[in-house]
């Protein structure tokens, strides 16, 4: 059992294609034998799920990953896919400073895709909701050409305040929660053919989003906050905006990992590059009242200036920024 | 101005293709100008929305539509599809006897999808959720070979128990709000290579939920609910199921328009087969007691009754029924 909503007695044998087993089959074969989440009021089955909001509100976010856009199935199992949507939405709603409650989950697929496919992207999806204390609460399969993972996740404040992107204000310092670049070097690593080393290809097929630092960043009097799912840089740059302000990064503070100088001198590559401009690692950045102590876990990174945009060190960046869709 | 959440202004000269405007600016495009629900603490533009749960409960519920499955770009516009993305959404959330709040919405198009199309799919979008008393709170916009259109709906409960498919009882009067067997007509129709009559194609390309119909009922005292998007042996069947008791469906009260007794006639068709087995109508089936008077709208079609399954006037229907993914 990998968590605790898993079902005690995963199936064998071969269980065919979707098309085989049909609609309702697939759905039962998602949701039977799991745990649902402690805010669940009514679960999978109906025409809706109901969710408790206990403070009166509740926070929302959805997110949709694409075969061959978001990720292929040749370099991440379909566990770790499942993992990964989940994760990258979850990221969402942990950065508004919101405890995750549930998620609905949308697939679409070709009627050929083996059900294998399906139960190890459930499998992930719900070992990944229940790291976070969520579950899966509702969904809706369908078939397509190709395969579409479309993730709605849901979350509680608690009674505090969400934490938008807005709220920086000059003489706040910037903090970091998590890590950087590894994504962006596993893709490299993967992109080269290679499938190796784990660690980093590791970290772009499931990142591991500090899924307690929101909540612990808006106890501790976070004024701003946002995932990291762009580039550091690019995500800097939505705070700024979103708060009429500028942002200058000290390039000495940011976290450089050896293995990631090692991957990198082994493909030519710039792993300050990755570390700066590299999504999906989902770290948590947020700005802090300059009396406030960074709580634990999080790394001082820059501060917040009167002006716009990003620096680093105070000159703008020279390279690419971070990943935008349909940009050429 | 088609309704209260639409721009002034919509553009009106050749915007180009989504690859040319870029995710950023596709996102503005679809949220600018447009005024929120009233139920909205936080809107587009974070990492997540934030909305009121002003009974401490919320209900959810999500939908995928895929070109080419679930619509054809040549017999709807991208307006008509959105409408119906929608409705099919809020039509769940109706039937637990909840009132709409807001959607979030997941597009994956190819690049090369005109700027016009997005246009037209979210002011249909914004549109039909209007109409309920609903907007669009958040978002993603990505690339993908297939255009797919996610999307989850929240409601609200407004202090009432959620009604759901499992609480009919033997002696219960089963219930009917809302139109049968159009959408199946219109589908027909389109099939043989025709456009009109107009009646049926709109019905197929935009339903008309009965969004009142749902907290209706449930305020009436309904004991179970179901929106009726399989067709209504299907959905009947569903309720039954759930509920652990048999359906029986007089046939004389089913309500067979004349309408489509004339397209069924121009076509070699069957307008009592439409009525009993055709889905996406969202007419909503709902249990009210027996001494309980159906509310305003409303119209009897059968019993429930100790036992299981569904039948018309007491014996099981003889032709094929409803919609299901993946049946072969």
């Amino acid at each position: 059992m990998c968590c605790r909503w898993c079902p005690p007695d995963p199936p064998t044998s071969d269980p065919g294609s979707v098309a085989e087993l049909g609609e309702f089959g697939l759905i039962a074969r998602i949701t039977a034998g799991r745990g649902l989440p402690p805010d669940t009021v009514l679960g999978p089955g109906d025409d809706a799920a109901v969710l408790a909001a206990a403070d009166g509100r509740v926070v929302v976010t959805t997110d949709v990953l694409v075969e061959g856009v978001h990720f292929r199935l040749d370099w991440s199992t379909p566990h770790q896919v499942g993992r990964k949507a989940v994760a990258a939405n979850l990221a969402d709603v942990t950065a508004m400073g919101a405890v995750p409650i549930a998620l609905v989950v949308g697939l679409a697929m070709p009627g050929c895709t083996p059900v294998s496919t399906v139960d190890g992207l459930a499998a992930g999806m719900w070992e990944e909701a229940g790291q976070a204390g969520a579950g899966i609460v509702g969904g809706d399969v369908v078939s397509s050409a190709e395969l579409v993972v479309s993730v709605t996740a849901l979350g509680g404040l608690r009674g505090r305040a969400p934490v938008t992107r807005s709220g920086a204000r000059p003489g706040d310092v910037l903090g970091l929660c998590g890590r950087l670049g590894w994504a962006a070097a596993g893709l490299a690593v993967l992109r080269r053919g290679f499938r190796s080393p784990l660690a980093v290809v590791g970290a772009h097929q499931v990142p591991e989003p500090p899924y307690g630092a929101g909540p612990q960043a808006a106890t501790a009097g976070a004024t701003a906050m946002i995932d990291i799912s762009d580039g550091l840089l690019a995500d800097a740059g939505h705070l700024a905006e979103a708060s009429g302000v500028g942002i200058d990064i000290n390039s000495a503070a940011v976290p450089v990992a050896g293995r990631l100088v090692e991957v990198a001198s082994a493909l030519g590559a710039d792993a300050r590059h990755w570390v700066l401009t590299g999504g999906e690692d989902h770290a948590l950045l947020a700005c802090f009242p300059a009396d406030v102590a960074l709580p634990a876990g999080w790394t001082e990174l820059g501060v917040v200036l009167q002006g716009r945009g990003v620096t680093v060190d105070g000159r703008p960046y020279e390279g690419p920024g971070g990943w935008e869709h349909f940009a050429r």
